[in-house]
């Protein structure tokens, strides 16, 4: 497309987003799950133009000589296309966040103040490959009364148009604009570039994907984006520590689903359990496959047990996000000492104490300045569906507006309703 | 500053105001108040230096032959002195936002997941001319726990760079870390820009001051931005509204005082009402000094009233934040005209219907998108001391974290607390 008309396709595309979130932010509850029922429905009746859709990003996919586990995210199975179908059945039964009064209160003059909760408006959702994030997204927006303007990957352009598609005649059939739900309609990095800038009509971005992909999303907008990087979460086992659950804990956290954000990255072990515990996690992590990285003091130490396996560690490793079978391990002389290492390598998602002083947990739990902090359990609880809230659109690691899993809740803003009797001031 | 030095001296500040946030985030209520205690006593005892200081400014403010109103914004007097001090003396007196749970849920699982608020961590405030928001913004970070960078305008530097030592001095008495409130000892704008790039130590920027500060400081900064651009504020009086309060509203929120944000610019009538209506305003409002800018449908109306004074208006008038005045007027045929004007005109600040309607009056604080909504009451209520937050740091437009009026609790975030007995992830 040429540059002048994507300007105008874009800007076209955002300003019908905007226009939909009016009409959205006054729809009722029944409305919008009768278009999420629509399109359950829908995923289910069209499954196989649907499959012949994603074939053809299969297709180019293993033309282009993607790898095997990239090509897996692209396909939907019967199984993956059911399980999208009940996902969207799942939203429509959570509670409607629009409208829930937060607070009420009456002034002295009589004006009586309530702050409502009232959908963001436009949400711009930048993602990559798998295309059940199309509607997994597009439901959630549109649950909280959000207008979303979708922007997938190239890989999955077949599978979300078709999906783009089948969510527009969910829409439709429910009486709601088509416009609450667009994908922009080229894998054209330019189209991307020009939605960043349409701050008017769009309020916020959530980026999901790789760090790449969202630190060029947060570089290249004035637009709130909500967001998080990395997770290098921490596990530090304190000298009060019940080193059975410890192991346990640091064994779950790191080996449970290394590719998670939520799984950890980084071990501390206070120097006075050190000797007892290190031999002991070492053999415990080793049986699960995990290379464990040490400092120097760890090296001495494992050193003189039998049969462990480590690597030294370099600075570095305390900062990355292997997202793979490798801890980084540290001794440290004190809680004060734990506490600086995770708030300064960190990245501020989730870190967990192993402990059973109340008064060392609350001294973590309180010094961690992460979005999530744990005492005595696994920091793989980070997730929307752990915390209770039926749905996730992402975690963040941002201080404004939402931190830590976001559910309907955190896709939502509020208002003041203020209620008088003909109050002027004096 | 040599470029390279300003660079260093920005990194400096913005690094040890985040270690110092770490500190904040972990003091006490008391400890913070103590801070305060001693600011308040040493404006008031070193109110004759400061006014020495303030003098500097004054003069060469009169030699850059500023506004007599630019100058005397900058003036502190002995009223204005006591009034700062009584100020910080009142955010003391104020409830500590920081540790309050704001949820709490135990899983199924028997973790507990406690939602806890906390300080943001590092505020830059960037604001212009008068030294008094020195003090009221360092005040409400400080209690708030967070860090404090101020950037103020060049016209103050004297009293900013005076008060900011008194300030420091207070942190040091009650033994927190004076790099918790820092100037910038520099009004070159280009440490302003090395301070907008960094986002890895400063969390949230918070821009007091005109339309262009604000949109300079937006558009060159990743960090997020509270901000509101603009107040255009609307009173929408409806067909079945009481004309005699319609009127008292109207003129309240447009001339009590019209340099404010949450002052009236648009007023839309609607037309059963617009004959009997239009010349009892033109008449309320002349009387006030108002200049009414008025469209075709009230020209006709007012032609045949006797005495109106009016102008006619252009589109333009309508986006237009006057602060002064004046005050545009449309007629409308319905409540839905009225909300689609407000809606695509105004700035969504602060809107009021004047009706006896109940079913208008909801559709109509649904409708507007608008932070703060007003039926039957002034729009001049948008504020914080008002909402009886006994503080306020600014308004929001912005839809993200805070909206409307901000206290000490926008300028908190929270963190998840979460205790266990040992939890592992299944």
């Amino acid at each position: 497309m040429a540059e002048l008309d994507l300007e105008k396709t874009v800007e076209t595309i955002a300003r019908k987003a905007r226009n939909a979130s009016l009409q959205l932010g006054v729809s009722s509850t029944a409305q919008r799950n009768e278009a999420l029922g629509y399109l359950a429905e829908l995923i289910r009746q069209k499954a196989t133009s649907l499959k012949q859709a994603n074939q053809q990003d299969i297709e180019y996919a293993r033309q282009a000589s993607l790898s095997e586990s990239m090509i897996d995210r692209l396909i939907l199975t019967d199984d993956r296309i059911e399980g999208m179908a009940q996902g969207v059945e799942q939203v429509a039964k959570l509670e409607d966040p629009v409208g829930a009064v937060l607070e009420s209160k009456t002034r002295p003059n009589g004006i009586r103040i309530d702050k409502v909760r009232v959908p963001i408006g436009v949400i711009g959702i930048i993602y990559e490959s798998r295309p059940n994030v199309t509607v997994d997204c597009a439901v959630l927006c549109l649950k909280s009364g959000n207008s979303a303007i979708l922007r997938g990957g190239k890989e999955a352009f077949h599978s979300n148009t078709f999906l783009a598609g089948l969510i527009q005649e969910a829409l439709k059939k429910a009486h709601i604009s088509e416009s609450a739900v667009q994908l922009i309609p080229t894998a054209d990095r330019a189209a991307l570039n020009i939605l960043l800038q349409k701050d008017e009509y769009v309020h916020c971005i959530i980026p999901r994907g790789g760090e790449k992909l969202i630190r060029f999303v947060s570089e290249n907008t004035r637009i709130p984006v909500i967001k998080h990087y990395l997770g290098v979460c921490a596990a530090y086992v304190d000298k009060d520590a019940d080193l059975e659950m410890a192991s346990d804990i640091v064994v779950n956290a790191k080996a449970q689903r290394p590719s998670a954000c939520n799984a950890i990255e980084n071990l501390f072990i206070h120097a006075d359990i050190a000797k007892e515990f290190l031999p002991k996690i070492a053999q415990a992590l080793g049986s699960q496959g995990v290379e464990m990285r040490v400092d120097g003091a760890s090296v001495a130490i494992l050193l003189r047990a039998s049969g462990a396996q480590f690597e030294p560690a370099v600075e570095n490793d305390l900062y990355t996000e292997h997202l793979d079978k490798i801890i980084t391990v540290k001794v440290v002389n004190s809680d004060d000492e734990a506490i600086q290492n995770i708030n300064r390598y960190g990245s501020a998602h989730s870190d967990t104490i192993i402990t059973d002083s109340h008064e060392t947990a609350e001294k973590f739990l309180n010094g961690v300045d992460s979005a999530t902090v744990y005492w005595n359990a696994s920091t793989r609880f980070t997730d929307g569906f752990e915390f209770g809230l039926g749905a996730e659109i992402g975690i963040s690691t941002d201080r404004l507006h939402a931190r830590g899993p976001m559910g309907l809740n955190e896709l939502c803003t509020y208002k003041f309703k203020i209620i008088g009797t003909g109050q002027i001031r004096p």
